[in-house]
């Protein structure tokens, strides 16, 4: 299987730790692609018309789009159960938990491009400061989960909550997480113990 | 249960047509919230930091966000493997075509936005036009698609189709999807004699 990856994305770094994490690092290849909104590459439309990272591209031919499905996917591949329970009650929590996280890093990124991509004199203040206000919120929500998180077995939300994190210290550095949340900045630091976790950290922006 | 909803809302269309189509829609009472970027909502966001469309409020106050993951609940609450099949062949076909259809409605709403939302001197074609261009490549692809789709027992796939489809007609008119994509046209035909795709179709815009 190959993996379109870029190091700088969260949603590729979150399927590059997941297949670390499940023993299938070594069966996925990482294609190095860059993507840039408001710019055509047609190339990259042929893979996927979404113009997004990451994509899996089966031995087979067929793609398969967005982080969450991948992770689903190469967890039924590694046995299932792993990084979603199969049943029980977590189950349903850590599919909400991870739908939050996924929606806040949708945000963070829309808040980058508006900050850091779009035309000067085209940015729309109220746009990147309703975007940002979705992440930071979303992170205040998780500082009240953070201990209970680091309790867990290894799951889908946690990824998704250092991926966030780790997007918050590459493309928005001063906006004092670690301060605003120390319950998760201490889930952070815990997380790094994990080479999966550690390997993947965003390059300096 | 509660559904944040709005009849503009593609994603709230979704997950509606769904619950009628596993029979749950008399136990979820409809919501009615009007989101808008850019503009602070404090009541809403309490609800959900994303500030986004629909959201299930299951009867112990917990909520779950993205209409994928709502849709993923009310499935398994309607008994499993009814419109994201279990297992076999199809299960990854229809969630990977999903993630797709999901990824090119993002891409209408961002497309909305920046064309209709936006203060006029601070639109950029250039986004607009791409993520158009994502939208639309998304629809040839599935212009390849649409008679298997219709040939099968229902999924959340078709459902989302029909939503992109509808979206298409709501707030771009003018974009010529029928004519350039017949089996869609098709396909969005021989939907609409279900009730809850009729019952659901957007509002005139």
């Amino acid at each position: 299987m190959k993996l379109t990856f870029s190091p700088a994305s969260p949603f590729a770094r979150k399927v590059r730790i997941a297949a670390i994490e499940l023993g299938l690092i070594d069966r996925i290849e990482l294609m190095p692609v860059t993507v840039a909104p408001a710019t055509r590459d047609d190339e990259y439309s042929k893979i996927t018309p979404l113009k997004k990272l990451p994509v899996l591209i089966l031995d087979d031919g067929d793609v398969m789009v967005d982080s969450y499905v991948i992770v689903e996917y190469l967890d039924e591949l590694a046995g299932g159960g792993k990084l979603v329970p199969a049943t029980g009650p977590l189950r349903w929590k850590i599919k909400r938990d991870h739908s939050l996280l996924q929606g806040m890093l949708d945000a963070m990124l829309l808040c980058r491009y508006e900050n850091m991509v779009r035309p000067q004199e085209l940015r729309w203040k109220a746009w990147s400061d309703d975007h940002w206000n979705r992440a930071w919120l979303g992170m205040a929500r998780f500082e009240q989960e953070a201990e209970a998180m680091t309790g867990r077995p290894l799951d889908i939300a946690q990824i998704a909550l250092v991926c966030v994190l780790g997007y918050a210290d590459f493309r928005f550095a001063d906006c004092g997480w670690r301060q605003a949340y120390p319950k998760l900045n201490a889930f952070h630091d815990r997380m790094l113990e994990r080479p999966s976790v550690k390997i993947s950290l965003p390059p300096k922006a």
